[in-house]
């Protein structure tokens, strides 16, 4: 049956019930708004929202089922960046009534999967037809502690960047089943001063300029260092984007017992060294080609 | 400009300082998550979000700045809704790349305008291309006291049932510049127990079996008594959507001190006593046609 036919309140009806419950949540989807408890003192508040179009983040071929995990994926991958604890979900769909309620169901359990994976609870959504490509948006709020969010601001010249995992080739179909690196963010933090963070969304070449920029330092990068999947190469890695890794600075005299301690706790996932922070405002790698952009 | 030429980043460094600042934000639009402070004690958080989109809720030749504002009051009706005071809010613009960079200046200078007008910032945000028609989602996050938030599932039995202002022939032109009840609906709770309460976006001939429903009772309405604009018929006021007033259930025993003391309060405000909530399961009036449903 397709969405024409059957209408928001029965739609609803079907997919409410696959959400999951929790004591925080006061009211849950349904009402008009979700209402839900605060937070435990010591902490801030992080909210984020991000989303997936049609045409542009999956083709219509895409799995409906790894469209969903992807949307959920893409914010939790920025509560990773500032080693945050997601808590909450909205998710709007906006969809055109040919799709099937088999092919919305699908989406559902996706970002159903994504969300109780990391402890998320979906409170809320909202549907609305379009007369075009489907889109689907999440919003996210979560915690984290007063004293251990991490902003892509505070970086330092001399800092050290590292990444985690490999870069590009991830349009082959890693960009819709990707590990938002929150558990390995939320350990970094735990027993390192780690100076800026972000999570690679639009390929190192767009995103290291922004972490330089909002520290107000230069940068410089051994392209060779840079961590590639099999059968990239060094321009895919910089500029194919949709890593969801994160890159992040930390000061040189961590370094060591850095790479120690992550490859006895992370012994599946590479951490790599790939340059580092420096006080021009020019940066010295002038050749770094810009990763994604949005819009071109 | 269009956006294909102007890329995200100037799209941003254009866009973000159009935002109002507040001490209770801490990291706000720019980094990877916004940071802002947590609740006061006794608090509940709300949680909702929303959408219009290009060719369903506003037309290619809606001015944007109007647009913007619906895209904004629409969840903040539903803060009405429930008596909340909203506080944050992120945007997810997801924009064909033929829009000119003004046109999404004028969307923004709506949406922040609505923003201010009700003590909201505007923390994150997020902006993606599309093949087809445009999509503005907003979420909000707001607070409520915890034993003042109004759900639709507490009406009970012979609870008499208010509108405010007047219904039908929205989509005329008001839609677009509607005003979110939630100084009446703070005003109410502060005087009266609101039993159940919603906001009125799919016609009356929708929304309120939605709340009698959420209520486990029937209802009965005097159609005549449903106040209605100027030119518009009653099936009009039932059916039409997008009034964005609030429908509330209130105790018979505080109808003549409510209807009283809101004229003094709100006298540019109609409020009317529209029919009640009885015991029923089936409803008594079983001609009252749907509002305006999703999909079809």
């Amino acid at each position: 049956m397709n969405l024409k036919k059957a209408g928001e309140d029965r739609l609803l009806a079907q997919l409410l019930p696959m959400l999951s419950r929790h004591r925080s949540v006061v009211l849950g989807a349904g009402d008009d708004c979700a209402v839900v408890s605060g937070l435990p003192k010591g902490h801030l508040q992080l909210l984020k929202t991000d989303c997936v179009v049609e045409g542009i983040h999956f083709t219509t071929e895409s799995p409906p089922g790894a469209v969903g995990w992807k949307a959920m994926a893409r914010p939790l991958s920025d509560f990773a960046a500032m080693s945050g604890l997601p808590q909450f979900a909205l998710v709007t769909m906006i969809v055109p009534g040919e799709k099937t309620l088999d092919w919305m169901k699908r989406i559902y359990r996706g970002l159903e999967r994504a969300a109780r994976s990391f402890g998320v609870i979906i409170v809320g959504g909202e549907t609305s037809n379009i007369k075009g490509p489907a889109a689907i948006s999440v919003s996210l709020t979560g915690l984290v502690e007063k004293d251990r969010w991490v902003g892509r601001g505070g970086g330092t010249a001399k800092d050290e960047l590292f990444v985690t995992g490999r870069l590009g080739g991830s349009l082959g179909g890693r960009h819709l089943k990707f590990i938002p690196r929150i558990e390995e963010s939320r350990w970094l933090t735990k027993h390192f001063p780690i100076h800026a963070m972000m999570d690679l969304s639009d390929g190192l070449g767009a995103d290291l300029p922004r972490l330089a920029r909002a520290s107000g330092v230069g940068f410089e990068v051994d392209e060779n260092a840079i961590p590639r999947h099999r059968g990239c190469s060094i321009t895919q890695a910089i500029s194919d984007g949709e890593d969801y890794e994160l890159l992040f600075a930390i000061s040189p005299s961590r370094s060591v017992s850095l790479k120690k301690r992550w490859h006895r706790r992370f012994s599946n996932l590479t951490l790599t060294r790939i340059g580092r922070l420096n006080s021009s405002f020019v940066t010295r790698h002038s050749k770094l080609p810009a990763g994604y952009v949005h819009f071109q």
